[in-house]
């Protein structure tokens, strides 16, 4: 089985299994609890927090632990939508992930107005329409760090800046981005940022809101009630093996060697090669022109049906869109905003490559796609 | 070390442990992927939401993973929230979990009216002042099945009997009861419920919502937004490893010998005696002539400070009170609500057993207490 579908979720490591394992039945206990055995916990979260904040060049506790980068996106719609008096308009980008775009359609529900921001041909957001979009009347602006179908690379420095010099939030949704490129909250100048364990080698269950100066700093009255855990921003038991995971991957990312994703993009550039000769270079190729992820790989090919291609692939795993769909093969909202030629739409492709694939895991794909065309 | 704080969370099981095992690298796709792999995941969702509907009698599609309880519950008080014509007015018991009790606060900033329900003495919702309360005003009741602190049994059906007269809609947290005592949404006839996994030897970090009927039976507009998963009630990525991890926990459920929580309440009955005799009955069992919880113990001993008790037994681990306090050393609110004697408050001591409590656990714990004292 050849696994091209690593932006859809990753495997978790073996050395962060292994940092999760004591705390499944040894140290158990509830990092809440003021007891000796609480305090072993509360110390493992402790670490990880730290592991996570140096990973996104963020302080330990502007950390806040969710479930997932859905919640953590949540969170800060809902924040918004409970502020008593506030500016009611939001400016998401057409090329967002569905947590984000669904998210601001909820504040669109409630009275809010929501501007959505195009991207050119290559999808990048355009900057222009966003100077325009982002007004004083702006309250949030929430624009992705890279793109996880087609792995553009956003201007978020450059938005971010444009949200601020009209007293607007900034929200970051950086699933992706965390692990194939330089990732720093500082740099960017974000307020909030959205992150989850599972795209990184960690486990599934987990993620990270980062709050600019922490939860003290938040700016709305808070969605999530209970017991006050994460500066009461986000209550509930902490899931200490999954935070711990969540360290350990982060700190796997520091640790892995420096030349882990030129390798990834020079066998992505292989891919795409060798899928130009063997179809006559009527491939396309999304986003070529502009920085992407090493990893990404959306294109089209001519004459290809891609659901076709996909059902008779069955040794190989891709993706024919993202797959936060339920299960739903339809167009991909990405691939809709990006191609103005209707008839290339249901020709999309995405091969997103694990940090272990070999030269020889793309010949097997190349001959696999071969073999059923 | 001696664990008698199983109500703020139990070790994960070794076959839990074991169950989840295959889904953390071999079968890790993500679930809504619809590709083979991805099929492998969501066919162990499936059967894990079998597993965890059987044990709280419902139906699979009645069950929404979550990441516990404490979302659960926001879930429903959210739900509520965003209904745009409804009525405002929500009946919650005073000794609830902090979930509850901060989701109506939530709901009160907001604009809706809230009732506190008063306890008896012995740490019973009092029923009268429930009919009072609930009327056809109120929207949703929420009253717990089983209290954390002190263990004390709810009368779910009568109250949710109550709600439906009316029309309301009614919600139990359920967290407590779960594997501690007969649980069945059906004989409830509840219309939500939450569960955390990690208080039945389950994974922390995995919960449940039943919603009766469905998703497609929500009555109101969905809280969170994202890639429509779990019906479109709980976005984002499945935690794969956590919901099988929960539903072998349900499985274990099954599978226990028949008289283990006999067991364990014979054993919590020999703590109290044992207590009983050693400080000249001096001390006082919350509930003792109500239905409880098997494993639980939540009592004052006259002449001794909880808290000197607590941070001086080094080796024995329970509770002066909730864990879901953030490491907040203050006076339990369930304690403040049946003790009418303002002096016994700082008494309060909690000893939640683990099914394989053992009576030398509880001669090793009575030494230990004579010792410090």
């Amino acid at each position: 089985m050849l696994y091209f579908d690593a932006n859809a979720t990753t495997p978790c490591a073996p050395e962060v299994q292994e940092a999760m394992r004591p705390y499944w039945s040894d140290a158990f206990a509830n990092a809440s609890s003021p007891h000796c055995a609480g305090r072993v916990a509360a110390q493992a979260v402790a670490a990880a927090r730290r592991s996570v904040a140096e990973c996104l060049d963020a302080r330990p506790q502007e950390i806040i632990f969710t479930s997932g980068a859905t919640e953590s996106t949540n969170l800060v719609f809902w924040g918004l939508l409970l502020a008593p008096r506030t500016r009611r308009h939001v400016v998401v980008s057409a090329i967002e992930h569905k947590s984000v775009l669904e998210s601001a359609a909820l504040l669109e529900e409630q009275g809010f107005e929501v501007t959505r921001l195009p991207v050119t041909p290559d999808g990048v957001v355009d900057l222009d329409a966003a100077a325009r979009a982002i007004t004083p009347e702006t309250a949030l602006v929430s624009v992705q760090a890279a793109n996880n179908e087609i792995g553009t690379i956003q201007p978020v420095l450059q938005i971010s800046r444009l949200a601020h010099e009209v007293g607007a939030f900034f929200h970051v949704d950086a699933v992706q981005a965390l692990g194939k490129m330089p990732v720093s909250m500082l740099d960017w100048e974000c307020d909030f940022a959205s992150f989850s364990a599972h795209k990184i080698y960690g486990p599934k269950g987990i993620g990270a809101l980062f709050v600019k100066g922490g939860p003290l700093r938040w700016p709305w009255p808070r969605p999530l009630r209970g017991g006050g855990q994460e500066g009461g921003l986000r209550p509930g038991t902490l899931n200490v093996p999954g935070i711990v995971g969540f360290g350990a991957a982060c700190d796997r990312l520091q640790q892995r060697p420096a030349n882990v994703l030129e390798n990834v993009a020079t066998l992505r550039d292989l891919l795409e090669d060798s899928l130009g000769r063997k179809f006559n270079n009527s491939i396309s190729v999304l986003g070529k022109n502009v920085d992407r992820l090493p990893n990404t790989s959306g294109l089209l090919i001519e004459g290809i049906d891609a659901d076709m291609l996909f059902l008779r692939c069955k040794d190989v795993l891709f993706s024919d869109g993202s797959a936060c769909k339920s299960g739903v093969i339809g167009l991909s909202h990405v691939v809709d905003s990006v191609l103005i030629e209707k008839k290339l739409k249901n020709k999309f492709l995405r091969f997103t490559l694990l940090e272990n694939v070999t030269k020889h895991d793309i010949e097997l794909l190349i001959s696999s796609i071969e073999e059923v065309v």
